[in-house]
């Protein structure tokens, strides 16, 4: 992937300013399977309320079973199907809202699955994947398709594969892939000792 | 901290491998200010559903505002209150539910909030600080005393700070925080293709 930083008052580590979620993947290049446990290793780890992992991960690798990666395709949203279609490998997060404990309502398990999935895509950016989340996809049609549990909310899906070089993308892609990166103002979002009150910056 | 690396079939990044939630905190020693806003910035740069950044984030840093740090700290559940007195800084994770963009329920709230604060946790362990989420708390208590809107929900209480040396730790302190690090087998929660196929290894 090139490079685009993301603008912070202080540095942070490469591997948090570097990752973002590009479109423009490369269709002949998979994802070596060695690369794909690294991903799901780093997901595996990722802390969780009363050490639940409620995170359930699927899998979809083009090359080792094309069938059922078009059945996962076919289950994303529209604008994403006009890109995503070149990712050699999908993922659904979802996440088990009842605790494997005591069958309760678990109220962290999306929070506990985002966090398994920020490290997956930051272990992704460790070793030059691409990773992009994404919210657009029929989560009834891949409950059913795959037959995931009533219990078991689905969250995302994730396309995992290289980025095309700069030169390799069309203008459309170009265009998109080097937009900037943008976020809210940190005291927006980050607050000192009263809600609404931005942090201090010194 | 001292290290206590995940077991993973493949390498991961060091970072995913160092990181965890050890409990014995350093009273005496501070978290900078400058250290504090690269971990806001690296929650900051988290991805997040049409880019809405629900995360919300209130810090108590007991060097700055001990009375604040103190009534964040009562809302701690009485387990976490026997370790986190000790940490410097009290942070509160809340995801506001509601789009900013049209004011309808966002159901991604809580997965990005999580993967927010798996960002900033991961830049904690780049420098060197030990965090520890926490479920138990009192919500509703939080969300009065620091006049918390309702759309917003409280999810996770983080402390940061320096780990205790091995040393300077008491014996039980030293059972627990060297007490190994455990998660399910890979293919419980990693599929592959269908639900609860597990995810080939080779």
């Amino acid at each position: 992937m090139f490079e685009k930083n993301a603008h912070t008052a202080v540095p942070i580590h490469p591997l948090m300013a570097r990752r973002w979620s590009g479109r423009a993947y490369d269709p002949d290049r998979p994802v070596a399977r060695e690369d794909l446990l690294a991903m799901l290793e780093a997901a595996r780890w990722a802390p969780s309320c009363y050490g639940d992992q409620p995170w359930r991960f699927i899998v979809w690798d083009r090359i080792a079973d094309e069938p059922a990666w078009w059945r996962a395709f076919s289950c994303l949203a529209e604008g994403n199907r006009s890109w995503a279609g070149a990712a050699p490998v999908l993922l659904l997060a979802t996440a088990d809202t009842l605790f494997s404990h005591n069958g309760k309502p678990n109220r962290w398990a999306a929070y506990d699955t985002g966090a398994a999935s920020m490290s997956l895509v930051l272990q992704a950016t460790a070793l030059g994947i691409m990773a992009h989340q994404m919210g657009g996809f029929d989560a009834a049609r891949l409950r059913e398709e795959f037959s995931i549990p009533e219990q078991v909310e689905p969250m995302a899906m994730i396309t995992l594969g290289y980025q095309l070089s700069l030169q390799e993308m069309d203008e459309a892609q170009r265009e998109r892939e080097t937009a900037p990166r943008q976020r809210r103002p940190l005291g927006e979002n980050f607050f000192e000792g009263e809600w609404g009150r931005p942090v201090r910056i010194r």
